[in-house]
């Protein structure tokens, strides 16, 4: 058992938004404020599942809804109490950790903050080991585990308690409600005890993304330290020269260009949106798709840039690398793989594709 | 206290129909599936809210979304037992009775079979005294009753608790859900004890229904009978010369032009329609609208016809009659008057209109 203090928030922040793929919302945004909460009320435990009584009641908590919203629309503050009352109404036990559902981007800073609030331990675990932009995507449904009920509370102060047949019909629901609050809410979904959690949630992810965000800070040439951290296999470096991109129906979508340069030039690619970068094409070839993880940084400070935050000009790096095993897995894939997301063509590793383009 | 039995049923969906004004439902489809569960199951305990102990729950209960939907998608029959398991579990208290939360349409009706099936009676009473396409359309949110956590369960077995910090929030957050669900739901609001009830519903509106149908079933002039019942200063005998309706968001909207026969020649009536009859406009004259009653009744037999039943050619009266006098006060007015709707036009009492526009 250790503790995650405020100095620690920035290089947090880098790394989810590193795991983030360009999802998640823009944890840069949300250092100052989970700092300042840190600076106010002491460091947050972080501990195992393991470390906890298996009947610990583990609450994973997430933003919902598009994260360009949600630069327009903070969120009051009151959204974890409200949730965590409900919580404990509808469970009838108390709560005793909380957990993010999604370690990519500003989802895997805010619960930092939230613990604080809530006075309890962050686990270092999540949902993801990244960021998907669906309610159904999630290590808890990949493994098997029956959805609970739902609980979503807004900055207007409604809260609603979903209790789905399934995890499809969860994140239709949620998205109904989302897009009905105004396009963002807070969410706690697979309410469980600590211990049928174990082998369903993607262990050790906080202290991956802290461990990314310091291998970059300070770094001679960052993208290179990123790379050796991620191992990752691929990389382009180029320049944004199209950027498509709508925000609706609760997501963020569309696609950007990139145009090769350097040792890159003359390849042009094209990176698929939704909330998150989901597929990398190029002369229609796949180079990497979902369930891998796919982001782009910036060419000098290796600093990872959100889907909502692309801009014509940019100069940056792609890169892909494989996600976790578990997402490898059919049922793994029949979530999160391309043609969860609608595309017709099948799910390449990312090491293999890249061999493949080369 | 007595009852209602299988043979009232036709009566009492002739009567919900006519209060409908267009809304609530197809009352005529449902009489066939409430006529049964009432022979199967026996006849269901009418009661005035003053017979019961003040104590008593009271679960109103009506199908959200727009009609048209309901037609093709017909509920599971499992809704009002996952509601009320619910609703207990939230409230923490048993279910005493049933009550209509509009007794317009079908929805004045399909509670009398709910009420059977959970073994309940049937509270002479409801929520709006008539059909209103919204939720915050109900005489509790007039008279100051605070919104209650409100229930909703679709055809999948999806249930929902809302807790909505007022009555907008309650029907923007319910109508996103039953969208989701497909477009149709039932729902359970403002569950309250019944001596909370007092004063913030519509008493009586199930034996007026029942007589109003009773007045037209064999009368030789169906029209006129039921113009006499209802007393209905606005009658405009006409035939129907263009039908516009679209189904979206969860509503029917449209408008229909009534073209005047016999005494009528010559006039030319625009209904505007959300679900129920909104307003009549004639020469830029407004001659009736909500929160006032306006139902078109077909010319020979007097059955009301519900807005998702108007077609091209249709011979009609249209009848115009005043509203409860709840809905007449100002909150009444705000909540239901023509501006709640969108209109520019002031509220002026279909009475004082019928003789301005003669």
């Amino acid at each position: 058992m250790r503790e995650l203090t405020a100095a620690d928030i920035p290089a947090l922040a880098a790394g989810c938004a590193v795991v983030g793929t360009g999802g998640g919302g823009a944890a840069a945004d949300v250092v100052g404020e989970v700092r300042r909460v840190l600076e106010r009320l002491g460091p947050v435990p972080l501990v195992e599942l393991t470390e906890l009584d298996p009947a610990t009641l583990v609450l994973p908590l997430s933003g919902i809804g598009a994260p360009t919203v949600s630069l327009e629309m903070p969120a009051s503050g009151r959204e974890p109490q409200l949730i965590r009352a409900e919580v404990e109404r509808v469970f009838g036990l108390p709560v005793g950790a909380v957990m993010s559902s999604e370690i990519g981007g500003s989802n895997g800073v805010l619960p930092v903050g939230w613990a604080a609030e809530l006075g309890l331990p962050l686990v270092d675990a999540d949902g993801m080991g990244r960021a998907f932009p669906e309610v159904q995507m999630v290590a808890c449904n990949a493994a098997g585990r029956e959805v609970t009920p739902i609980v979503l509370a807004d900055v207007q102060g409604n809260v609603a308690t979903l209790h789905p047949v399934d995890a499809d019909w969860a994140e239709w629901h949620a998205r109904a409600l989302t897009v009905a609050s105004g396009g963002t809410a807070v969410m706690a979904d697979y309410v469980l005890p600590a211990g049928e959690l174990i082998g369903a949630v993607i262990e050790g992810s906080v202290r991956r993304a802290l461990r990314l965000g310091r291998a970059v800070d300070g770094a001679a040439d960052p993208v290179a330290s990123l790379r050796d951290a991620l191992d990752a296999p691929l990389l382009v470096r180029g320049k944004l020269v199209e950027v498509e991109r709508t925000t609706g129906d609760g997501f963020v979508r569309g696609s950007v260009v990139l145009q090769g340069t350097g040792a890159d030039r003359g390849r042009l690619l094209r990176v698929e949106i939704q909330n998150e970068n989901l597929a990398v094409l190029e002369d229609g070839l796949v180079l990497a798709s979902v369930p891998d993880l796919i982001t782009l940084v910036d060419a000098q400070t290796a600093t990872a840039v959100a889907t909502e935050e692309l801009r014509y000009g940019q100069r940056l790096v792609l890169l892909g690398w494989p996600c976790d095993p578990l997402w490898r897995t059919p049922r793994g894939l029949e979530l999160t793989g391309p043609a969860a997301f609608g595309y017709r063509f099948p799910y390449v590793p990312v090491e293999d594709a890249d061999r493949a383009a080369l």
